[in-house]
């Protein structure tokens, strides 16, 4: 039986090879219905569908690589709600050959438990290109 | 008897005119001895001392005129602890007269009640210049 500490650092590594793997289905099943994801200069991004519209790409048109890292600095479980905060490099490598891009920076999150299982919930994105 | 949402938009309306009168004192008595504060391009700023030591302006230094409003979209109140996200837009005077910058973006904040007094504990902020 694992700890819901145990269980929310799973939950970032599941999300972290998704986004790796572009597996847009698989990061979706990994966040509320309500999810609200907030980045510097972009307006809020709120609720799954929103994510999930955003994150597909066209048709015919190859994704970038990515290749994130998060290295968690904190998790605090208050009941059925938990938040974390961490430093996250991700590297995007374009499909047509240009260079990659380094992001980093620190992400705040807040998960929610529903029905057994935890959800990432809010997310402050703070990266910058490096 | 106030509900602790109302306590939570009172501490960030105190903190609100405490910054913007350059209240450092003040503010301090408004977070954890352990609060985090996040920013883009930032390393992170971990503890009370910390801030105290940031905040304060050199020696016959005029501190620059901060005139900053948050639009709250959200509180949840987790039992001792609570979340919010807001809209804040801040305009800093510089004291030598050159001219206001604006500064705009979202918040995700962590709050923790101690001693029966809500305090900010961690804070995401996501400014950019506008």
């Amino acid at each position: 039986m694992t700890t819901d500490e145990q269980q929310i650092r799973q939950l970032i590594a599941t999300w972290m090879s998704a986004c790796n793997a572009g597996d847009t289905p698989a990061v979706l099943t990994l966040m509320t219905d309500d999810v609200v994801f907030l980045r510097p200069g972009h307006p809020p991004m709120i609720g799954k569908q929103t994510f999930a519209a955003a994150a597909t790409p066209p048709p015919n048109s190859p994704a970038p690589q990515i290749d994130g890292t998060s290295d968690i600095q904190e998790i605090q479980v208050l009941g059925d709600w938990a938040f974390m905060w961490s430093k996250l490099v991700v590297t995007i490598t374009p499909p047509n050959g240009a260079a990659p891009m380094r992001r980093a920076g620190h992400t705040l999150t807040i998960f929610k438990k529903e029905a057994g299982r935890w959800l990432l919930a809010r997310d402050a994105n703070m990266l910058v290109a490096v």
